[in-house]
């Protein structure tokens, strides 16, 4: 068996983790909204018609952020549809997947629903098709008190209290020639900086994110962050990064050695905001929100011929990608590069939470359930807060079509003071040959190995259903521990979480 | 007397016309629709105030298509301000032609009045004044069943089943200095790609019309057609071609001699269209929509007085041109220029239909009458359907003071499969000397010459008047059919409809 | 002691004083509305709430013109807020400034106050956040009769005649980082040449004055005024200047020396115009409106403070420069470098008018006085109307830290025809130095001193209360006359207003 080693030591901090960084995406999309986080008359439906089994998986999850409504919904998204007393609310066509959004769900209603949830609100405004004065409309209504018009209209509305979003997009992903109201990087770099300007003036607590490239392949990244931050970088405080990956080539090797890229598109990012920073000789360090990560391509067929031919309809499946195991280490493999760059990325956002690309799933007359995704994001999320440390590591590497050499082993170490334990994440991407690892530890005296928690022993395209969970991970206690070193087997195509008590 | 010699043979097609291609426009403009088209209390007037006596004319014409609501006066519409119940409904500035609109005609009243005139709309989007989000609402409320809020807006007024209007102008001549909200080349290139975009989604089965230079002489013609097709190409069908040509300099040979630069035009913008293509790597072919054309001149002085001097009058008698005998052959004269090109040019629109530089005139207490122009476009629209062919001629030329040399004889043949007819339509513009024609029609073996429709002898200046039809074609049985080729004399200054039986 | 000469002779006539020269602005800014103008409930108010001892120091001050609503405050002002009944008018907030504008005092309030000051008004419409359709709605509101929506809503509101407001500001400020929808040059040229163009339509016998740089140390100035009137020279009346001085370094003697500053910032304005009146072989000359001109820099901390800290306060007090002795100086240098470019120079607004860095003051539950700067103004407005003549003068000149050596004294003179009078504006800007004035008066005949108006004996640092007017001006007879020349003595650091009959 071949071995890897690997140091973790307390002197090499990378970061505190920001707990936004286990945060995640509801967008009036799909059955995300209607028939995922709310189903009036379904069994489990609470009072407000919210459904008890999905928001207890949310739970679950401790999700500390959502970000809402949108994604291309924002685009063409008019608030004031979504509030106020039903029986005056309208539909309106989603011009984003073209269905028919009927707006008996909106913004108040979230926002009690993400109180129940447990998690807070990271709202974007439309620069689609609206602009300056819609967006301070929406932040009056948002998180003034009281006695202006948009604050007063809130209250009319039951809500006395105002939300106090703090987190707000400006945007999304506006450089896609898909975005309803796309924008130039010099259009977008102008509407963003006057927007963000004049909101800040009416709520200076609020965090604002700026825009970046869609994905890593657009066209025009990353002159895409350089440009429009050379406008907007005194009034922003993150940059926005969006990306999918998809085993699309039948290539599981291959598939899995996106992760790479991914390190590469966070270090690009980065260099940008740096050297704008540069540029305009700003004390300012921008931070990153990686605010729509996860796999995404199972459904890609389907869900167009819906948009395309269907359109219209009320809360049509989109997006359901049914993920499989291979999945599941991706999704893991995306989470420990997050946290490998926590100094960095004070934002993520799993896209997206229920249905829609998402690791919770609903039967429309039935229950709800985890896909294979859940774990990987619930171990990060319940295990991977604290200090990330730098982890130096030996590995075996093997060769993939694409990415050439890459190594067996993607992982990373986080170190919680307050509770006294240490996390080490590891995939071992490779698919065919198991790994010994041997773990240095030596700079934490009293380390006890208190378990191992796996996913492994899978077929890749190993699925979970709603009436059967085969994808889940198991408790072991197969680390041996000596002098400082542990030792442990990570298991060919295998998710290793293994946590120390300190 | 001179001989032109013209071969058309069944083999040389150029395509067959779109019946679009006998359009037309009503604008709010002047008497188009108050006093013209719609005239509560007039003698004529149906239950809804339509005038029957205007309609029959229309009807006549056999109009398949007409523009609305403008034009200039399409810079500042706000649609919303002209349907619902009449007594909400209040007046307007208009600013491009600063009258009074009373807003009591609107757009539902428009949609009723094409249904009784058989004709389909050509509706157009202000992006003069407002920008994607007022566009999609009018789409909505036009074409969308129900459901929705503009569709349910629609119904609310009345009008149970959506209009389904096809076809959509993105603005009107956005490059005009005269036009509210003018355009650069790249702020429309950018509106209208993502206007188009988003109507797009809400009706996919529309085609988009995107603004072409204002008129051949426009400064920045031709570079304006290809800027703004660069952005807008993917989304948009065809683009606008606009001229109106006058006897400025009481020099009819020269005047007459202007259906050339129509030619000339016409080729530029098919070869920008082309060139856009090719740099785009693009399938699509862009077609062309003359969407106004006309003999415009006589009541320019008159008009600016009215604008400047004593503005918002309730529909004044506006561009009231009183059209002569020359007039009438060169409308003949573009009329044959847009058949020639059928195969790019698939609508055109005579500016305009009623009252306003138009084929037909209402007296306020009287009737409705045709002025010279009525009789070529009614020829074309009753006999120009059909596969056009190339005509090759050998014809005699004369001098003219700002043209040079040029053809005596315009002409093009459109032979109608179904009718089993063949018809030449031809001009003899010089106005000296008749002309000897012999057309060989070999190809069409069993061709019998039907009639000669002509519009001749009367002196250029001789006008048609609400009491009196002076200028108006005869039907004549002159030519002479031997071995497969017919002949006969276009007289000097003629328009000519020659009609055969296959 | 040192001697100056000056000759002023009639045949070297400037121009002829407009009237507008010596306006005023109330922006909704602090107390010069809520607190100042209007305080319904004060002693002193009359039946709409007006305070009358603020109009009778109003009408001292015979201003012709007053600009509203600002200023900054317009960049996010929607003005149908403030109009209709106040039952249902909503306060907003207002972003300039960070205060709560309840909208009790609106705009016709303001049509209705600026009648009893005998005042016209000064318009603005907002570019900041609205765009062409909103400036001719309230263009319409404003100026239209009767009959079309915005003016019967007037009408509605109980106004039935219309203003007829004959000034309007396209904007404010539009270059600064600190406005709310800030633009760049094109973007303002553009969104100016199209709403000026519009609005002229509506009404033809309105001015509009392009937004210049906010002041001379801007780092676009000057070419944002070139570029921009490249857009919109065609559209527009006058460019806008605003310039405010400060004794930031506690050096009197350079503080004054910064009319000479004045000087080269009206001058290269006035290139800047000119420049572009070539390039666009233009026959109209632009005018300059020198829409805020002030001292003000004794409250910028304090003022930070409220608007950072303590935000949405109604009305806090707000820019309440107190002024010294040697303010009213620099004021009055100010004012005379105004009359001196009266050829280019149509529009002046002392900025402002009522407790905001202004000459008039209230006390909350006290009465209204005036600050020292109010002198100079009142002299320039009483006895500067006219025609200003040029003044060859020869004068001792003293050091300064950043300015060099500069003249001890700085006037102008200005030929009241109808009134049969000549003034004489002087100030010593020697703080060490009395100064001899030789004025040569030969070409009026029959010259008579009546008497001279001075401010001078003061600390630089005496300031006036509200219970005690420390500077005032006080008249004296010492001017001595002997063959056509007058000899005075103008004190260190002092205003001086001679007067003559002819």
């Amino acid at each position: 068996m071949r071995t890897a080693t690997m140091t973790v030591d307390k002197a090499y901090q990378v970061a505190q983790t920001d707990d936004r960084l286990f945060g995640s995406f509801i967008e009036h999309l799909g059955r995300a909204v209607y028939g995922g986080i709310y189903q009036p008359g379904h069994p489990s439906a609470d009072e407000d018609g919210f459904r008890r089994d999905v928001l207890e998986l949310v739970r679950e999850l401790k999700i500390p952020l959502i970000r809402y409504p949108g994604g291309n919904f924002v685009s063409n998204f008019f608030w004031e549809d979504s509030v106020g007393p039903l029986e005056n609310r309208q539909p309106r066509l989603d011009l984003a997947w073209r269905t028919l959004e009927p707006n008996t769900f909106g913004l108040d209603e979230f926002a009690r629903w993400t109180k129940k949830a447990g998690a807070d609100v990271m709202m974007a405004v439309n620069l689609g098709t609206r602009g300056i004065a819609d967006a301070c409309n929406l932040l009056e209504y948002c998180n003034h008190p009281s006695g202006t018009k948009y604050s007063d209209l809130r209250r009319s509305h039951g809500h006395e209290e105002p939300y106090h979003f703090k987190l707000w997009c400006l945007g999304n992903e506006m450089d896609g020639p898909w975005q309803i109201g796309r924008k130039t990087m010099d259009e977008y770099g102008r509407i963003s900086e006057e927007t963000a300007k004049a909101m800040k003036l009416i709520d200076p607590t609020i965090e604002l994110v700026s825009c970046g490239s869609s994905f890593r392949d657009m066209p025009t990244f990353p002159q895409w962050e350089a440009t429009t931050l050379e406008h907007n970088y005194d009034y922003v405080d993150y940059i926005s990064l969006h990306q999918y990956y998809g085993n699309l080539n039948q290539d599981s090797s291959d598939y899995l050695a996106q992760s790479d890229d991914m390190e590469e598109f966070i270090h690009t990012v980065v260099s940008a905001c740096d050297f704008v920073k540069a540029k305009k000789r700003s004390k300012k360090t921008l931070h990153l929100s990686f605010d729509e990560w996860n796999v995404w391509f199972h459904s890609k067929s389907e869900e167009e011929d819906i948009t395309q031919n269907h359109p219209w309809q009320k809360a049509p499946a989109l997006l359901e990608d049914q993920y499989d195991f291979e999945d599941a280490l991706m999704a893991g493999l995306m989470m420990i590069t997050l946290l490998k760059h926590a100094d960095r990325i004070k934002i993520a956002c799993l896209a997206q939470l229920v249905n829609v690309i998402a690791p919770i799933m609903t039967e429309r007359d039935g229950g709800a359930w985890r896909q294979t995704i859940f774990y990987p994001f619930y171990h990060a999320s319940r295990y991977g807060r604290g200090m990330v440390l730098g982890t130096a590591a030996d590995a075996p590497v093997h060769e993939t079509s694409t990415h050439g050499e890459v190594s067996d082993l993607v992982s990373t170490a986080v170190w919680n003071q307050e509770e006294e334990t240490l996390t080490v994440f590891a995939v071992n991407r490779n698919l065919e040959e198991d790994c010994r690892l041997e773990l240095d530890l030596r700079s934490f005296e009293k380390c006890v190995p208190m378990e191992k928690l796996e996913l492994a022993g899978f077929g890749l395209k190993e699925e979970n259903t709603a009436s059967e969970e085969r994808v889940r991970p198991q408790s072991l206690t197969d680390i041996r521990m000596e002098n400082g070193k542990a030792e442990t087997v990570l298991k060919k195509a295998s998710w290793n979480v293994l946590r120390f008590h300190l």
